[in-house]
């Protein structure tokens, strides 16, 4: 039999595709996959969509019963949904890695990923450089990696995308405000002066969602803006093609 | 009412959302664009599952009739299928522009797209650099860009993925052996020894469908596969952690 990766999309229970959604109701078990990001509804919209049981299963339960679900796929479907598309997290290359090098036959379901849905901020998915993900502030292990490759991808003329932390557990998701705090600090120590207040930055949240929100503007004004409910992602434009920032302006408004 | 621009992801019909597919059921007018990529059925598989009369628009119609499109979206509730997911292409990131500056609601429903599903290989998404698109030779107007592209990629470590061209008109599909008898042409014009027998690639055909193929080797390896058909795209890995390597090694075999 198989182990499904299925990607759920980024919004809601409808978000499965036609595909997804005949594979989970045919499937012996359902688990969803919740650390790594967060939809905007609850697992028990997802059981009426399904007319299934869905078992939530934390970062570290599929990590740690990864052999016991890849054995039981030897007999029965066994489905894993995955929000946004299969392979944003390495938790789930890994599932998939032990799965192929154990035999087991593994099919994917993709969907909607944060990774292609920022194209409607009118940036070329093309353009875009290594994505940088913001982490928490610690004072014991502050990371400059962001910065880093913000630097490199600006000396190509990239765009960088960057992720915004989240704590599972405490349910706590870093909003666009806090990740530019991190920039700034970041900016104090390494000093390549590309984080300053009037630099350009797009900030989206709940992108493939009927209530996402896209501003753009300078790093001032989008550090002072609430963009509500997670999550959210900040991004640095590099080099901008004319009708780049034609779509982008339309977003001023929101200011 | 509404323009609304649906991916339609990579495969086949039932690759829609369930979202998607109501809004079909229900949009006055429905249109699938086929410039750009291509699914491995015919529209009228579409239609079946939709229940609905699908129109093929080629790219020209679509930026020739925009306007008058967008206008119909006015009034009534207008759908346009996207095969992949909604902005991998300007025809659409300009069709969205124009509807927002005429003042008309435009939603986006986002599906998969070939810019993740590539993820299959083990590759991180989040170490791709820019992307690449590899054009039919012509002695004329030799282009450059694609190797110009992998070698900035390169020196920062970045992969690189390459999208091969497609005659929409011919139906013809660039593949992957043609595609690196375009580097080779490239590298001879160049000369930054980035293009060699031995450097490792990975060849991908109909990513995100049941048949789809993934096979890691060296150029000279890879050129020589018959990948079936289209569309098929190739990448560039930069630098691989030892857990993209233990993914792409079990690609090997298929050689």
């Amino acid at each position: 039999m198989t182990l499904y990766l299925i990607g759920i999309g980024l919004c809601d229970e409808k978000d499965i595709s036609v595909k997804g959604l005949e594979i989970v109701k045919n499937a012996r078990a359902v688990y969803v996959e919740q650390y790594t990001n967060v939809l905007q509804v609850g697992v028990d919209r997802l059981e009426t969509l399904y007319g299934r049981k869905v078992e939530i299963a934390a970062r570290e339960d599929i990590e740690k019963r990864g052999g016991e679900i890849i054995a039981s796929a030897r007999d029965t479907d066994v489905a894993i949904l995955i929000v946004g598309d299969v392979f944003s997290a390495t938790t789930h290359s890994d599932l998939y890695l032990r799965a192929r090098q154990a035999g087991v036959a593994v099919h994917v379901v993709h969907n909607a990923s944060v990774m292609t849905a920022i194209g409607a901020t009118g940036l070329s998915l093309y353009k875009f450089g290594k994505t940088a993900s913001v982490p928490f502030y610690s004072s014991e292990h502050p990371v400059d990696t962001p910065y880093t490759i913000l630097s490199e991808n600006l000396l190509l003329g990239m765009h960088t995308l960057m992720l915004l932390d989240l704590d599972p557990k405490t349910r706590r998701f870093m909003t666009i405000s806090e990740a530019i705090v991190e920039l700034r600090r970041m900016e104090e120590r390494k000093e390549n002066h590309i984080i300053r207040d009037n630099t350009l930055v797009v900030g989206c949240a709940r992108l493939g969602c009927p209530d996402s929100r896209i501003a753009f503007g300078t790093l001032s004004e989008i550090e002072k803006i609430d963009f509500g409910k997670p999550p959210s992602c900040l991004i640095i434009p590099g080099q901008m093609h004319f009708m780049e920032e034609d779509v982008l302006r339309t977003f001023n408004r929101e200011l």
